[in-house]
């Protein structure tokens, strides 16, 4: 049972996490913090918190973990702001989607804390945002990774997985840079693929025609560019070096299916439709879509 | 009403046309041809065809309407093979995602024909193939978009169009060469950058933790990655020019999106998420997904 559990960021993955908690009565007082009154305003209506304040540091006096669940973006500044503000046992961990440059961040800014900062992701989420589009079941079987560090507390780090194990999510600990590297690849690229097609497309004389025939693979295929400008644009800023390794690969790919449709090379391109095809068939089964 | 209709590709477009227009009772006996002995021995069970044949030839006697459904690279062959067979007044339809081929291939093996072959192109589907996969509504709500030629017979157009009307789809007519740049652009150019990213993702030494990483978003974006390689070789050769220039337009805005990565300029990037986001809001608003 957390005591006092301080949300900074009451959006989809802050405000799923809160009501989760609430369901699995694994938690007492839930305290918001965040920049909109309104959004923090209609959390406390929908009984998703207890109260709020704008100022981190008030916000997690006395709670014994607190959640960043701001932007990326954002992160540092708050590490910053409650590090002095922290109960001597507070443990503190984040949600965002690149770790490497957040653990940096909360080494420089956390203070004797870092030690029970537990670097956080929870793989889930939907293209939408703030508290009302959260949902107590948003992380059931869903994977959440742990990045700890060397000096990270084995007591946080376990009352952490604890955590989020009640919202049904299963817990896996990874390396940072691990992370970074496989989240960049499966997660980060599709973005910036989906935004790029999207973008390409309203550039064309036609885009009116073309999006009024936009069909069922295109919206499958462009849901994720309906995601968040702005947490994207952290994230992609985050995992910089990751993501650009990623989008060499993809460009080597691209430009060798483009080389072979010049070339007319039919089984070429039918042995990469082929081992694509087989790649995500094993990975995701048909039968469970 | 069609007394008599031949589909030659019993599949998922052709099985699910028998299907859709059995149950609005606008078809007599429909006469199946293919390749497989299996697939048509499971569509006469389905009861989705009354009767199958091996030859076009043989299959076409007869017909007031021909459907040819089979996948693109097959379609040339087809048309030469029941040129002669085919009834002095049978109309003759396709339902290729590239129509200037088709056409150009219908022009030159149709003969006297080709003045009643109306080319056409269902926009709907799924990743899946063969008769087990169709179903009468795959149809409903969707367009499909004829576009005949200079030397159509009206009337012929009018029958196809009723035809594809009765499955519950909207009919608009259009032109072959802009249908094969809209479509290239919202089908045929998504296909290849979801199969282009799997392929990536297979050739990472880490491709195991990657594919066992693949969440929401991923399935969703590369669904269309599971689907008929054999097919879709045939599409992109088919529309090979169209797609060159879409490929060269993707290829300019993702490297656009490179250098502003590259330049840590995330207003640049934030500008484009944002203006990617409200174009597929405002052409696939939220509420309706």
């Amino acid at each position: 049972m957390i005591n006092r559990l301080c949300i900074i960021g009451v959006g989809l993955i802050g405000g799923s996490l809160a009501r989760a908690l609430r369901e699995a009565n694994a938690v007492g007082r839930i305290i918001g913090c965040g920049r909109g009154a309104p959004n923090l305003e209609r959390a406390v209506e929908l009984g998703v918190i207890d109260e709020y304040d704008f100022d981190p540091a008030v916000a997690v006096a006395g709670a014994d973990v607190v959640v960043v669940a701001t932007t990326l973006g954002a992160t540092r500044g708050v590490f910053a702001a409650i590090a002095p503000a922290l109960a001597p046992q507070a443990i503190i961990t984040d949600v965002g989607s690149a770790k490497c440059r957040v653990i940096e961040a909360a080494r420089e800014t956390l203070g004797p804390a870092f030690g029970r900062f537990v670097a956080g992701h929870p793989i889930a989420g939907t293209e939408r945002s703030g508290v009302e589009a959260s949902f107590p079941e948003l992380f059931r079987d869903r994977r959440v990774v742990l990045t700890p560090e060397a000096e990270t507390d084995p007591a946080a780090r376990a009352l952490i997985a604890d955590m989020w194990r009640k919202t049904g999510a299963e817990v896996r600990d990874m390396d940072a840079a691990e992370h970074d590297e496989v989240l960049a690849a499966t997660s980060h690229l599709p973005h910036v693929l989906a935004y790029a097609l999207v973008e390409c497309l309203t550039l064309m004389d036609e885009s009116e025609t073309i999006f009024d025939f936009a069909a069922g693979g295109f919206r499958d295929f462009t849901r994720i560019a309906a995601s968040s400008p702005a947490m994207w644009s952290d994230i992609v800023m985050d995992n910089r070096e990751a993501l650009l390794t990623m989008l060499e690969r993809y460009s080597n790919v691209f430009e060798h299916v483009r080389t072979a449709l010049q070339a007319q090379d039919r089984d070429a391109l039918f042995a990469l439709f082929e081992r694509a095809k087989a790649a995500r068939d094993r990975a995701l089964p048909p039968a469970v879509e």
